[in-house]
């Protein structure tokens, strides 16, 4: 259950399921999440074969986030958190 | 979104969405968590309306936590992770 632990990582997901995203536009979707968190959460999310990182060889170079088929299937609990959010909160 | 943040906190819901525990019931049943930890993750749910905690005037004192109607819609939630959890970890 520790996939889901962490106070950025639901939003993190929230924000992969719509699709791939580059540091950059993760890190301003997220307001008040510093680099290293981010960096620390995503770390994280791919060591447990949640999402993927690429890196495109560029100057200055590219990196995407992309969840996998694991991480995908995360999305029936950020959308029951977020229903249950909009109810409770 | 925090309220499911916490390394204990999806378990403790698990446990008390069965019925009402005592705290040593939920200590017995989460192996490994402290005492602290215990008692921190009860008064955040508590805090956030998640719970409640009833004590009985006995000796020693009998502590019970029941969630709320807010807690037990978090059951969505729990089942979506366990269902998560017992296909892909």
């Amino acid at each position: 259950m520790a996939v889901i632990e962490g106070k950025w990582t639901t939003l993190i997901l929230r924000d992969l399921l719509s699709g791939t995203r580059r540091f950059g536009e993760l890190r301003s979707s997220l307001s008040g999440i510093s680099p290293k968190t981010l960096t620390d959460r995503l770390r994280d999310l791919e060591a447990q074969g949640v999402l993927t990182r690429q890196v495109f060889p560029e100057i200055p170079p590219r990196v995407e986030y992309t969840l996998t088929d694991k991480g995908r299937a995360l999305g029936s609990v950020v959308r029951a958190l977020a229903e249950w959010g909009a109810k409770w909160t």
